[in-house]
């Protein structure tokens, strides 16, 4: 069955974004940009929330990337094929995901802020959790975690500081 | 000069307790033993919040331990000894805690969810920043970090996973 990650960069007080969506406080380095190479040859899926579809399109990069299918999950876009290449989802996201996994591919990659993620973990459908934690407390910002209705528990697989202070935890859903 | 730590244990979702103040799902290791044991033989000074403080006393141990003071901000409750061997504080906290590490004494300790260390990151006065990182998602609770006015640049002294799945990481901010 294909793994579903909630995946990316957050800052120490779980801000992945500034309140505008800025996301200059990003460190690149070498080993972040290895890990993120294996993992995308992993992933031909990329789901994500409205927010961060309409954040992604003023970057100019909400299109479909070759080989990766990308779906955003909306109860205010009308259904379908968009005109960047992403597909729009207004159905329960859970029950979408849970479908999807069964389908063939690779594996899933869950995109930006937490809102479609908390539906997500709710639902029982994501896998593992891995964030690239950045040595800054923001103080402000799109929350990675919302409050959700029940506790989740992981099993840390991997965590490996970063030589520029970052920390890259890799964690398995517990089911 | 008194070195400041905002320090203990957190879910990966920044919770510091539950929303009735429950710990139950903190983990006890020899490792987080051993190095809670080198911590505490470097500190003789305790901060908490009253929030915090109240929920000490219900627990019994809000009370001066043999070689710690223990100072506790608050807006309600009268300035001066406590019953329980702490001292209140009425005063702003950053100023007080600014004194504080000019006196002579071994460092001082910031316990508790994030009010207090909100207005003393806000102020300046924190030095390290040293968590526990547990592998679970608590879904609601007692915020570790809150809003604040600025942001605050860290610098990754440790990271060290433990066995069950915690991982400590300990950060030097730059001021």
């Amino acid at each position: 069955m294909r793994k579903v990650t909630f995946g990316g960069a957050n800052s120490l007080d779980n801000f992945f974004a500034r309140p505008d969506g800025g996301m200059d406080w990003l460190m690149w380095s070498d080993e972040a940009g290895a890990l993120m190479n294996d993992f995308w040859t992993n992933v031909d899926c990329v789901l994500m929330g409205r927010k961060t579809f309409e954040v992604a399109v003023k970057g100019g990069n909400a299109g479909e990337s070759p080989g990766i299918s990308s779906y955003v999950f909306s109860r205010t876009l009308s259904p379908g094929r968009h005109a960047t290449g992403a597909t729009v989802i207004t159905t329960d996201p859970a029950a979408f995901v849970r479908d999807l996994k069964q389908q063939p591919g690779k594996d899933i990659c869950v995109m930006g802020g937490g809102e479609l993620a908390r539906a997500l973990f709710e639902g029982g459908v994501i896998d593992e959790i891995g964030f690239n934690i950045h040595p800054v407390l923001l103080g402000a910002g799109v929350p990675l975690f919302h409050h959700m209705s029940r506790q989740i528990n992981l099993e840390l697989i991997e965590a490996r500081p970063f030589k520029n202070g970052c920390v890259y935890v890799l964690y398995r859903v517990k089911h």
